[in-house]
Order: C-alpha cells, then structure tokens, then sequence
C-alpha cells in the first residue's frame, strides 16, 4: 500500500491511499463518502514528521571500496533534527555559510511501535513502511567541525517522500539519485553492509524507537555536489520518485 | 517563577508552581478551586518534553584549559535524542555494552517560540527558562565511534530538572556536580566560551528552533565516571538540584 500525507488545498494535513494517479482520502471523513482526489491537483507533504531521526554513516559496499576504507565493525550512527524535513517538491536551501553541499540518497524506514533491544529475527514487525530520503550535507562543514551534525541539520536538508510504501522487501532494492536527469548514483539495498533488519536490532538496544521515527539506511558510492538552480531525485525500486529543487 | 510538571498519583502529567515545599497545580482545573501539593507527596516528571535537544560540545574555559585545547572558534553541536530524558529522581542506566559512563553536568536552555536566526540581542525573549541537565556520556563508546551520538543517545542518558526556573540571568550562575556527596565539578556560567544569547542565535542560524526544544550549553572542568549504586547531583544557583541514582 502507499500511503501520502497531503494537503486538498487546506492547511490541515490528510492522509490519503494511492492507487496510479488517485488518491483516496481515509481521514477526517467520519463515515462520509470516500472522497478521491487527482495525484496532480493535491500538495503532498512528507510522509511522516518524525520524533527522530537515526542515520547511519558509512553502510555500503560500493561506498566504503570507493572510499577505500575498512567495512565498520559496528553502525556508526547519527542523528538530524526533524525540523530538517520537507516533503517533494520542496526546494533544498543552500546555507550561506556553507562552499559545499551534497547530496545522498538514502532508503529511509519508518517504524510503527515503539521498539526496545528488539532482535534482527523480529525487526520487520515494527515496520510501518519505507521512503525516499535525500540525506543534504553540507560537506565543508562536515570536514570542519568533526561531529557531523551541524553539517547535517540545517532547515530543509531532509527531503522525505513521497510516499510512504508498506509491504516491500528491503533487501533487494534499486536505489539512484539524479541531478539535473544524469544518474549519479546507483546501487541495491543487498549491498547495505547492515540489514535493515540489523540497523533496527542495534538502533533500538541503544534507544527506544517510536511510532513515526525514522530511520536512514546510509548512501551508496557517487555522492556529490548540489548548486542552486539543480533539481535532484531519489529514486528507489517501489518506493518512489522524490524530486526537489535547489534553491 | 518555579515551574514543574509532575503526577499527583495518576497517570496524566500536571503542571504545577513551586513556592517552597508547596505544588500549585495550574493544568486541568476548568475554573474549580487551586490545589496545593506537598512537594514530598508528588512524583516530579522531566520539566520538559522536549521536541529536540542541542548540544555543544567543548563550551567552558575551564574544561577548555584541563584538556589543553585551544578554544573553539565556533560551537561543535551534536544532538541527543528526546528518548533519553528522564525526570529527577529515576536512576541512569549503565548499558551493558560500555564500560566507562560519566556524568557531565549543564545548565540547560528551554525555548520558549519558534526561533529562526535569531541575533544574540534578542534571543532571551525566546527562552522560556532554565533547568538543570546531565549529559552522560559513555566515553569509551564515544571515542570508538568519532561520532559521539551513540555514546550519548542511551536510553536514561538525560536527566532533566526538577524544576523549570524563569527570570534568571543565566550568564553568572555557579554550576557543580556531587558524586556520593563529593564535589567533582564546579564553575560558573560567565565562563561559558560561547554564552547562552550567542548559543541561540548560532543553532538558530542552522536549525529553527521550536517551543519546548532544549539546549545544553557544555560541561566545565571535572567530568568523571559513574558506577552503579552511586548518586549523581547536579546543582545549579537558583535552578535546583537534579538528583539521579546510578543502576
């Protein structure tokens, strides 16, 4: 199933099952007729506005050999602040105070329970479904401060979208980025050196995991550099096509 | 004014004033008569809920000159996750997983508005008020990971209280921390390298800062390691006194 959060031309957000170019309004209707509307003519929001946000540094093959670093024994994990979320078509702001900001696409999952030191073997039961990320760093920042947070958290560096996708396989998944129509990643979740299912065993022996958090899987090699005026795309196998401007 | 949020017995969290040994309980009375509470017969929750928790990193002249470390040009920010709060009173948990835990006591900022590149001059009027805070911080994990997010993201790792404290000036407020009775830190907020006005409009000119967000503005001199059974206080002039067992 694939879920949007979206707004009919309102304020209040709504939720709404997506069937091909329908969306099927399944809130605030309290019995009344179903109401559909025209993919083209609502405003999708994010999907979820997570309490938090837990991403993980270094989770590819492709990325660590074109890094040439040793594969991590253990995630090394991190966290963006949810007032970094935006949903499609909303545009990236390139700081002033940054030379250099980049993008990462990512696999994100959304959990659905609150999960406490859960095992790999029954991970996928606190999974509400996935989307696309776009993990936007601004990697001169990065390099200066050491800790990776302030490089990471600023307004709107946490595309989500567009939808939220119930039911999908994680391990097996295309996942690319396009800027400006020219693929400049690509890869497949088998090459995540941690699982889903293994991100949420080790996240949830640290912290307790709640409905709604969200979780970033890492990126795969090719990241680069984004400037105002690009439009850049997530694009993963059953997911979704999360697309926004730079600005 | 004293400010705690508490529960009389029940489950629902109430907001009440602190006069002395007295609760006034101000949340859910529609009108009916003001209660009053001992403050010994009331369970004190966190002060605060927040939707965010920044951090600096290396913020006192003291600490900065114990570990021979030339002063930061700018504040390093890391996040904690609003999963690891807990309230006055409830023990820290020392995880398996590490074998050094120590605590880091801080005067903590409560926002009070949703701040967005606020300038320094006009940033107490976004602060609702001030509570006691401790970062504990497992320090063998933190050196492991580089990224100091996992080492102090576990679940109990931030007390928060007892009190929400408003109308203080925080740049002159002695800060220390007891361990079993003994004092292990003790500073004052004028040697913040980074005062509070300049912390707000720093993180603000990244992230927008929303009501109820929390920053922690740094350790001074002293930090050390917990053991289980030990008490843990942080006391901070006209804020409180925020104790925590150690299991």
């Amino acid at each position: 199933m694939k879920i949007c959060r979206f707004t009919p031309g309102g304020v209040i957000p709504r939720w709404g099952v997506v069937e091909g170019e329908t969306v099927y309004e399944v809130s605030y209707n309290h019995g009344g007729p179903l109401i559909a509307h025209d993919l083209s003519e609502i405003n999708l929001l994010p999907p979820v506005m997570p309490g938090k946000v837990i991403c993980v540094g270094l989770n590819y093959r492709d990325h660590a050999e074109e890094m040439r670093q040793d594969l991590p024994e253990e995630p090394v994990l991190f966290l963006k602040p949810p007032s970094a979320v935006i949903g499609p078509g909303k545009p990236v702001i390139c700081p002033q105070t940054s030379r250099r900001v980049d993008y990462e696409a990512e696999l994100a999952v959304v959990m659905s329970k609150t999960a406490r030191c859960i095992p790999a073997a029954d991970a996928c039961r606190y999974i509400l479904g996935y989307t696309c990320a776009n993990d936007i760093t601004a990697r001169d920042l990065q390099a200066k401060d050491g800790q990776w947070t302030r490089a990471k958290s600023f307004d709107t560096f946490l595309p989500l979208g567009p939808y939220l996708v119930s039911g999908l396989d994680p391990d097996n998944l295309d996942i690319s980025l396009y800027l400006n129509g020219e693929r400049k990643q690509h890869s497949n979740t088998s090459r995540l050196i941690f699982t889903v299912p293994r991100l949420i065993n080790f996240i949830s022996s640290v912290m307790t995991l709640e409905p709604g958090d969200v979780i970033l899987t890492g990126t795969p090699a090719g990241v680069g550099r984004l400037n105002r005026g690009d439009t850049v795309e997530v694009v993963i196998e059953g997911v979704g096509r999360l697309i926004n401007p730079v600005k």
